[in-house]
């Protein structure tokens, strides 16, 4: 047997998340039947992570095992050709039997878009979550350096979590500022892209950071308020969780 | 009566184009019904141009006379809440009787943008030509020097184009190379995107240039052919017309 990893990137608008479900249409679940179609195998896949319904990866990284002679380097094209066009397998080789996508994970990085301006950008509709008015960057940049390293994030997963250990460690987390080419670079209009990279994150978390984070650039909340909610450990002290399509699964890193 | 003049961005993925036609979903459908939700009214818009099935517009302009007393800043928002996702107005301003948004226009430029890497991008699937293997840059630059300036397009246009006149005028025409982020910027992948100012555009003129372009860029062709094909003005002279998805009018100027 062979163990193939694959990078997979799609789009998420279309799917119930990447994980398969009792009734629903998932990543993965076009995945395996790609597989099956081109070797015949009925095969489980194992991810770095799901992703949730309206969630998008940029690159997820999968693997599974195979009794299929095919080489490594001809599995993308193959599979591309036999997946929907918001699913695109980018790259593939050949790992030790060992390695598992998500227990072998060293670093994950999630992104969240936030387009800011008027009117939204009908060409990124589906990757960003659209606010009317202007944020306070700065004050979000605070408060987002009050996360970085070892926390119990309990106030920022969701309480349907059932993971036992809630503490994880953001090595590092800020904010990208790009001018907005669609609305011709206005005053006050942009877009901000916020990176969150850690070993690990819990149900929901980024999003309800993200959602935190909007309501101290809205003045709503003091930037100091980050370390306040992280240390009552409840997710009632924390903001609303802030809209799938705006998330999206960067990169994952390996100790190879 | 009062002028109303509208910018409007769509995803010309989903429409038959932008004009009314007799079977067809089009973009001026759904703005002539959404104005009529508003209004009561039923007008009969004019555009700066139309766009052919699946092609895009950042900044489409058109125009429509209107008994209504809704000021010209609540237009927008009102018509987005009475539009599909994927048709956004973004300004609007009340112009003489006078102004017509096609007769009035004095340069319009469009953009058409290629992305070069081994595989497609799924987020920006829709709003680009994806071309597996590099291409030869330099070369295309040189093409694209040719047509600047007032030319006999014939060989650029639809041999369906019924205008008299194939004389137009470029003003200027360049391309910008991005690095893709998608593919972490990988050697040989990148986004090319063309941009074409000028003072009208026959039917398919910027597909047919670009997919000249391409073949010169292929190396199928040299930088040299392009004054020669326009010297020609033979549409069989010039290369395949470039799929409509990697085209997009990016802004239409006035004399205001």
């Amino acid at each position: 047997m062979r163990n193939i990893r694959l990078t997979v990137s799609y789009d998420g608008t279309s799917y119930s998340g990447f994980q398969t479900q009792p009734h629903g249409k998932t990543v993965q679940d076009h995945l395996e039947r790609a597989i099956w179609m081109l070797s015949g195998e009925t095969v489980k896949i194992t991810s770095s992570g799901r992703t949730d319904a309206g969630v998008h990866a940029r690159a997820q990284v999968i693997n599974f095992t195979t009794a299929s002679q095919i080489p490594a380097e001809r599995w993308c094209l193959a599979l591309n050709s036999r997946l929907p066009k918001d699913i695109v397998a980018l790259c593939a080789d050949e790992v030790p039997l060992s390695f598992h996508s998500r227990r072998s994970a060293k670093r994950k990085t999630y992104t969240y878009t936030i387009r800011i301006a008027r009117m939204p950008d009908v060409f990124n509709r589906r990757y960003q979550y659209h606010h009317h008015s202007p944020l306070n960057v700065e004050a979000m940049r605070d408060a987002l350096a009050a996360i970085i390293g070892q926390h119990d994030f309990s106030s920022f997963c969701s309480i349907r979590t059932v993971t036992e250990s809630r503490i994880r460690t953001i090595y590092d987390a800020w904010i990208d500022e790009e001018p907005d080419l669609m609305s011709g670079g206005a005053e006050g209009t942009g877009q901000l892209k916020f990176y969150f990279c850690g070993n690990g994150f819990l149900y929901n978390m980024v999003r309800i950071l993200v959602g935190t984070l909007i309501q101290v650039g809205e003045g709503k909340r003091s930037a100091d308020d980050m370390a306040a909610i992280l240390r009552g450990r409840n997710r009632a002290l924390a903001g609303p969780t802030a809209v799938a399509q705006g998330l999206m699964l960067w990169n994952v890193e390996y100790a190879d």
